[in-house]
């Protein structure tokens, strides 16, 4: 059977652009749409030429694209011709081979926010998209608050679309523009837009996520008979975001009815870099990766649930809805205590330990867990700190090193010039073997800036480890985070880092103390003891 | 016309709680359900009597609530009477009015992960529920992997809901487990029980957002008949989380077909409660808001595009599918235009500070709170630090006194009995008048433990504040959040004190360096100024 082609517009460039907080620089645009491309979309929307310096940037400097670049403007203005509008002419002229333009479709808005009469506005959309064709270019018009103006004068707003359609626009783009429209309704309009002679393969649908229903108000259209669908990674986008390409492509690949029924630009073997294009774009705006986020979150395959994690060592259908790997994510089974021995042991297979059914060691590794998240620990997320309590439970874990003292000073005071600074230093008495090494170290950045007590901490440890001091020399803190929890019936403050080395990989370690310094310590020594077993350190 | 009930369960502290990362202690679980009782949902499951100790603790504490307290559990396993399961009586002895036991619908799951026969799995659910009846609790069966259940084996899946119905059960709640049904297919399924004999009132839905289609799916089986809808806050819960009750109840109450047919637990003023009870759970996880969250989210109504923010200002339908403050949310414009005065002004009000339109300390105050919020602040929550802020721009916070410097030491070593201690000590060197004090104190608490840096230097600015001795001898320090955020291009440490005096007020100060004892002094010195004010200290 052959499949229908299903067509997929990106707008990360543009209205991802949008989202508060989020401002791309040219070079980063590029990055993202290289991403875009190697996915396999077939639209790229780099921005409002014109609109501002970064978007014109982009579009001279664009990378060549399999995807049609595309540059987003809006319809000519009322009083003046299509030719000399100039903020249609700056959108023109950026060369790309498609444009896109949003325009009026609601007479509410025609009437209270341009404040021209509803024939000019139709005016100023077929002169519009005249232009663009005239000038060989593909056109699409993004039919603003489309959904809202259908439900309050529907002849008026088809008449728009049609405007736009009969001067040769090739995509008609249904949008749902303040995101208040509830699937059903998505549907049952677009619909009526086919029935009114709008062939379904000239239809798009761009959603937002204002009630959460993005997606699925985008899967209605598409059961409608819209074949264009627009969003954005991640969901980035105003207010609530877009549409989200990184859920809406992996249920279009892979989900019935519409693996069977569709074809798109992404191949299964690009959609296994899913994962990763998502976390780059995280990296991009420096955004902590959302963990529950639909197939590519690092929760969206995690098992926490002592009954499901049994049922997923026996078959991992039984709780997952796709294979992880198919968008390149991975399965975890966090350690808490709803776990069990089954959920042990597969944890422990996954750090390389291959400990038998029935050993002993397990109960005891439970026990000392339990007992620890008691104290206020958490291994759902500090995998290497859980690998090395179970090394040591299973005699796995050398003694490398011993920290006998340490001593941190956080000083407030005036300097000389009279303005208050601050000042922290640490000292650390480490014996390895049977010689001890004494370090000190300040804390501050490049520009004399003090970091802080962990940060000087951290540094005087890494200064001088002896032996081990190549293992460790490429070794970064990347983030730490701290919260305040119950150990006991006494409040406890619980530390996570995460740090990384020279080859890429990362690590998270736990330390929890009443004191804030010392759990810090506590995780930092894990993540350095982490590191050599890993580096294979030889005591 | 009368309306339609609809039931909405929350399940926060249940299926919220296998959230990688999220582990309530019993406290945080009895104010969650005061919140969620406050906010009006009908059933709070509490969590599994038996299965772990903080479940357990929760129903002997539990608060008394209008909605119904639910215990879950798993319906008897086989080989033994539903009187002889000792998992199902450590849920009945939780002593709750409400039950709700999981159980098997799916063949594949009965012979695949349970192991025993059809038979007797239909006979685990009808005398299991039979039991539950005869103790005259109220019952409900999650039909756990009910849709991919009934897609695999429709008679089988289709007779487990008929067992528990038929044996008393009040609610057959159709569960997609793992989250990867979407909502057509969900809309058809539950038609299809309700066809086959179980009345819709009858018919609970609980779905999971592994593709995004969470709040869609409820939606679609709520217009299939269903009426009882299952959720949680924030969509807390396994993997990709349960349906987000906080994006469901809104939509319910203010979007058609819903809001005409059916009446909720929830008013129209708890409803205006909701952002804050979002955020509240944010809190107590010590969790960043999601910005981008439908109706409750900090961007769910900013409006960055040009366009759109001066379409705002002349109405604000013209952008916003709802009115923010319906779920008590703010509007977010750009701070120079006069919205954001307005809005500062009433914040002021809050405050009991009045001020004037047009006085140019309101462009000054919001300047500096722009500035702030840059370097890393936040005025969301430490509302007594953005009054001091506010004061300091209107002339009215006087100098109580001044901190000249301080330094705060921590050390870890061997005690005297061989035995690693850690022990912290605080100087502070404060001026008042033209009298300087120097105080010291360690940091320990009754039985000797440290207690860390933060507490050392409280206790040390506490031990001597001279003439404002008696204000800040009643208070306490009862919350502590630390938050790695961007200042600017370097990581700083946010900080954000509760405190707490003898008359019951509790206030909010934040504080932010890259030294993380920097920020909390910052914090701490912000609380006792907040204290000193409205106690109507005289410096």
């Amino acid at each position: 059977m052959s499949k229908e082609r299903l067509y997929l517009f990106d707008t990360t460039l543009r209205d991802g652009q949008q989202t508060q907080g989020v401002q791309f620089s040219t070079p980063e645009k590029i990055q993202i749409a290289e991403t875009l491309d190697a996915l396999g979309v077939d639209h790229i929307e780099g921005g409002w030429p014109g609109a501002n310096p970064t978007d014109s940037a982009f579009f001279d400097e664009a990378p060549k694209t399999r995807a049609t670049m595309t540059a987003f403007g809006m319809t000519k203005r009322a009083g003046r011709s299509a030719e000399n509008d100039d903020v249609l002419a700056a959108v023109l002229n950026a060369g790309t081979p498609s444009v896109c333009l949003v325009g009026k479709t609601h007479d509410f808005h025609v009437t209270k926010a341009l404040g021209i009469t509803l024939d000019e506005n139709l005016e100023n959309i077929a002169r519009s998209f005249e232009h663009i064709v005239a000038q060989g270019r593909e056109a699409l018009f993004d039919a603003e608050h489309f959904f809202d103006g259908y439900k309050a004068n529907p002849e008026y707003a088809v008449k728009c679309l049609k405007a736009a359609f009969d001067a040769g626009a090739r995509w008609i783009v249904l949008c749902d523009t303040n995101g208040g429209t509830l699937p059903d309704e998505i549907g049952r309009i677009t619909a009526a837009v086919i029935a009114q002679g709008i062939p379904g393969d000239r239809v798009g649908i761009h959603t937002h996520n204002d009630t959460g229903n993005a997606v699925a108000g985008s899967l209605a259209a598409i059961d409608a008979g819209a074949r264009q669908v627009q969003g954005t990674l991640n969901g980035l986008g105003e207010r609530c975001g877009n549409a989200n390409l990184t859920t809406l492509i992996p249920t279009l690949l892979l989900k019935e009815p519409y693996a069977s029924q569709f074809e798109t630009g992404v191949t299964h073997k690009a959609l296994a870099g899913l994962t990763r294009a998502s976390r780059l774009l995280d990296d991009i705006l420096n955004r902590v990766p959302t963990k529950s986020a639909p197939y590519v979150g690092a929760s969206a395959f995690a098992h926490k649930a002592g009954l499901h994690a049994s049922a997923i060592l026996k078959d991992p259908s039984t709780y997952e809805h796709i294979e992880p790997s198919i968008v390149g994510n991975g399965r975890i089974i966090p350690m808490s205590n709803q776990a069990g021995q089954s959920n042990l042991r597969k944890r422990l297979a996954e750090a390389g330990l291959s400990v038998e059914k029935g050993n002993s060691a397990l109960s005891q590794i439970l026990d000392q867990i339990k007992e620890r998240e008691a104290q206020g620990y958490s291994y759902d997320t500090a995998q290497a700190s859980f690998e090395l309590l179970a090394r040591r439970a299973l005699g796995l874990l050398p003694q490398f090193f011993e920290v006998k003292r340490y001593k941190v000073t956080v000083e407030r005071r005036k300097n000389r010039y009279d303005k208050m600074i601050s000042l922290s230093e640490a000292m650390v008495v480490v014996k390895i073997g049977d010689e001890k090494m004494l370090s000190v170290s300040e804390s501050h950045d490049a520009s004399g800036n003090d970091q802080g007590p962990v940060n000087a901490l951290a540094k005087a440890l890494a200064k001088d480890l002896g032996p081990y001091q190549p293992n460790i020399d490429d070794m970064k803190l990347v983030d730490f985070k701290v919260r305040i929890t119950n150990g006991g019936t006494e409040a406890v403050t619980r530390v996570i880092i995460d740090s990384e080395d020279g080859k890429g990989q990362r690590w998270s370690t736990v330390g929890v103390s009443p004191n804030i310094v010392d759990a810090s310590f506590e995780a930092l020594l894990d993540a350095v003891t982490w590191k050599l077993v890993h580096d294979g350190a030889k005591p």
